[in-house]
């Protein structure tokens, strides 16, 4: 098995990251940390969501995030969660979305307020409309190790969810484990299971670190050929059920794996961990990268050695 | 490549640990510890050690500690340094040894006040020693993936130190990333490199989670054929040289991974929650156990479900 020698990060700690904080960013502040994630040659870049600023008030203003982004060629994708937020997300000149479906009937209700099918069905006219407007979607598919309400999803559950999202034109699907908790022959499996209904460059992975499987994970997927891969500078977000608890991978310990195994991503660890370091001033917490913590901590200088 | 259905922990809190912690735990709480461990299902552990109580005050008494221990059938072992150590552990009444090597010339002479090749010559005689006596010993290598003094380390130093330790009669070496900067395809080929000299089924990893690489590359590992693992409950220990960062990877976090993987270890993740809720109330902190955090703050409950 070998593995590629490069790998793409989306970071999206911007978005998932920062809707999962207690203190709210302003949008200026965001467009901020995207400039040090761009900075530090992070080029996909989850930057907010065009959803409801009272359901998700670390999100509002959106727009005036984008318009203070100064590199123009980053990548940035908004998330829309229907054809209202889509017009808001074209009006601020959003070339990205991301739409969110789940694999697991119960969170789908309880998270988006509606069963999967009708999710799929909204989503295909919002992909629709948005590629009529040369604007890129990306599809998220939620739960797809593990459900908080139902337990064990089946695969194949997965794989429909991420076959109907590329069906209706997105350019690629995100398989996420929210709430942490597959272990990495399973996400190997999963990947392969989807690998069957969409091509493997289409299939990027987002784990969450909750019990510290992620970077497993990462690695278990990348043995059978994944290439992109999602994490969030300082694992920003947490868990979005337990607070205290960790959340997304952190891209500072995504790098770091990748860097040492000579995967080329672009991204240079010293300005990512100054991104993460800025991001955590404003939060007022510790990163949750165990690399930011080690480097804190000065844990065996000199780095360069290495 | 398909993983063992089989793997062996060996539970190193009680030392590794607990002696790099700030607080000096008295042997009957080592010894409650230890009983704790045993009853969640851990056969081997590391009990403590015979050096010198002045350099590391925590391991001190470890003979009551051992006397202490409820359940006779355990593999306890303890780190001796010499033959005096040995004279102290027979007296106590071990029936394992353990012996600590380093693949880097500088942490050799810092670390254990010799060359590499002198801590060989001197480990020849204890482990002679010991075998005369009927007991097992293990060999330790450090620094395998890395020296905080000298920066990379050759796989060739580790595989020669390895099977030097083996000839001299250690039934298994234990090749720790002891400053945790290892990434999973360096552990990988570094266990197929020490494989060229000695039996898979001699060979046991040991990795700390400073730069949250630890259960990465225990898949790799496991992937290609390794069956024993070394971890800390609770992560004990946290990093030698920076307090603060993490350091032993989580038994915890290990055990998650394996029973999901539906690997058999003979241990219950519950009672082994337990035991590591134990001596972090003992040691006044939280568990470095991402696990442990994750079901503290309880994350994505009921677990039952899963």
């Amino acid at each position: 098995m070998s593995l590629s020698s490069r790998v793409s990060i989306v970071e999206v700690g911007p978005r998932d990251g920062l809707q999962n904080e207690k203190v709210t960013l302003s949008p200026r502040v965001r467009a901020e940390l995207i400039n040090r994630l761009g900075a530090a040659g992070l080029t996909r870049i989850e930057a907010g969501s065009f959803v409801s600023p009272t359901a998700v008030p670390q999100m509002a203003h959106t727009d005036e995030t984008l318009a203070l982004v100064l590199k123009k060629d980053l990548r940035l994708a908004v998330l829309v969660p229907n054809l209202r937020g889509l017009s808001d997300a074209l009006s601020a000149g959003a070339k990205e979305i991301a739409v969110f479906a789940a694999a697991s009937e119960t969170f789908s209700k309880r998270n988006i307020n509606c069963s999967i099918e009708e999710s799929l069905e909204r989503y295909a006219k919002v992909v629709a409309e948005a590629r009529r407007h040369d604007v890129l979607a990306r599809g998220y598919v939620s739960c797809v190790l593990g459900c908080p309400y139902e337990g064990v999803v089946d695969g194949v559950a997965v794989a429909s969810v991420a076959s109907a999202l590329l069906e209706m034109g997105c350019f690629e699907v995100s398989l996420g484990d929210t709430i942490g908790v597959g272990a990495p022959l399973q996400a190997r499996r999963l990947v392969e299971r989807v690998a069957r209904v969409a091509p493997l460059d289409r299939i990027a992975v987002h784990f969450h670190d909750t019990y510290g499987q992620a970077l497993a994970n990462i690695f278990a997927c990348l043995e059978v050929g994944v290439e992109v891969v999602d994490s969030s500078v300082a694992g920003l977000g947490g868990c979005p059920f337990a607070p205290g608890a960790a959340g997304n991978v952190a891209t500072e310990d995504v790098v770091y794996m990748l860097q040492r195994m000579d995967i080329e991503t672009g991204v240079s660890l010293e300005r990512l961990l100054a991104a993460g370091t800025f991001a955590c001033a404003q939060l007022d917490h510790a990163p949750a990268s165990r690399v930011a913590q080690a480097y804190g901590a000065k844990c065996n200088q000199p780095a360069d050695r290495w």
